[in-house]
């Protein structure tokens, strides 16, 4: 399909690296971004972006929409401007997949269901993460007490700048304890110092950019062991998530659909269909 | 609960891990043990067992029967013995869990059916990797294509005796190749020699007797990791389910179930309560 997308966050990374899987995969980006910014440039491979501030976007955005009458925004921004972003897309008529976390996301989902705008909203792209939590949570429901008597060691690596814990580690180890694992969430390694992470066989050119799981199951005698893993390094696959919920939602605007507010579990159960 | 077992196919090695495990837990387990071998005795640490031939079973049951009227086999037997050995149990109204395969499947089920005969019967007593089965399977079921483009390596390790590539292996190949994923079954890579093994990690002590397996995804760039592994020494954890079954089974009988046939499945979904 041929989308026409406006990438909103520039200079975000995460904008950036959308903007890069979109070209690639033929997807026309128009040069316009929303920002927190003043007004300006910014420069990805040879394309030039004109930032658009705050204090313009209104006045401005008429005129693209004149040019782009099927665009669809991408909204990788600021927890801050979540809202007000919404309802500015509301405001111009503009479907949107946001990836943007924060805000008060009660406002953000009851605004889009009443005005029955097309979006996707959600806060982590990675659909086969998505879908891994999903399953094992589903394995807490249906085998309550599945892994009664075994040990659990959770390792993370993330970029030295993440202060927290992973929070995709703290909803699985959530499914692990409903499976009977005794557990308590300060019990997950945090792995942030470069020798460490090298260790945990981290690329170098990803240290600054990744996110490592590991969780390790044992039997109470340990002759038998479970093991999950999941290892993202840099943004491109939440990249390519990001331009999978384009995908569908433009073929959910073509078709007409009823149902206008979707997050990344809609996208998983279409097979991005 | 304070079973009764009688533990059927000595001198396998299968009956012997779970007499094991039973003594362990307190289970009464009589000395006597269907075996295909003429009359004879086989020692498990102190503790004698009488093996009882096909000839002489019958007679000898009746004789069981009324010292422990409240008796449940165990059947780890032979493939030849199965359907022959069901109706053993059905005859002597003996409740039985049985964890031998082959033999005619389609008669098994349909004989313990029509006779309303307590029994669990499943040919793989390792719960958590049925579970991982069955959830995998249900990922595919939910989230088609979700690995699209992903590429697959699976590796398992098994005692060198065994020929065949592993079932549980192709059974989650299959999952995967229903999230999109291209691979043939005879890309599973077997590692059958001792230096291979011990550096796919298999502990010296269980070269003789193990079941590791690693799935390992990989996206089209490389960026991103997703592996599940599940590894096995030795009988121990499928006699634990085993144990399980029977603590199952007996609550079942107890309470009058008007379900009188299970596999692990039911066990894994009332978390073996």
């Amino acid at each position: 399909m041929n989308h026409t997308l406006m990438v909103n966050g520039l200079p975000g990374k995460m904008a950036e690296a959308v903007i890069e899987v979109a070209l690639e995969r033929g997807y026309h980006v128009i040069p316009f971004s929303l920002s927190g910014l003043p007004e300006g440039e910014h420069l990805i491979k040879d394309q030039s972006f004109r930032l658009i501030s705050i204090a313009e976007r209104d006045l401005k955005i008429k005129e693209i929409r004149n040019d782009h009458p099927n665009l669809i925004a991408v909204d990788y921004t600021h927890p801050t401007a979540v809202n007000e972003n919404a309802e500015f897309y509301i405001r111009h008529k503009i479907p949107f997949v946001m990836g943007t976390t924060g805000g008060d996301r009660n406002v953000l989902l009851n605004r889009v269901k009443s005005e029955n705008h097309y979006c996707v909203i959600a806060p982590n792209m990675g659909k086969q993460i998505i879908a891994l939590q999903t399953i094992l949570s589903q394995m807490a429901l249906n085998f309550p007490n599945l892994y009664e008597g075994f040990t659990l060691e959770v390792r993370e690596s993330h970029q030295s700048t993440k202060a927290d814990t992973s929070g995709t580690a703290k909803a699985i180890v959530s499914s692990f304890q409903e499976m009977g694992i005794v557990f308590h969430e300060d019990q997950i390694q945090m792995i942030r110092t470069r020798d460490e992470q090298l260790a945990f066989k981290v690329p170098e050119n990803y240290l600054d950019g990744h996110a490592f799981h590991t969780y390790t199951l044992k039997s109470p005698d340990g002759t038998v062991e479970f093991e999950f893993k999941h290892n993202v390094c840099g943004r491109r696959f939440y990249a390519v998530g990001t331009c999978d919920a384009v995908d569908f939602l433009s073929k959910r605007i073509f078709e007409n659909s009823v149902q206008f507010n979707f997050d990344m579990m809609d996208i998983l159960r279409k097979g991005g269909m």
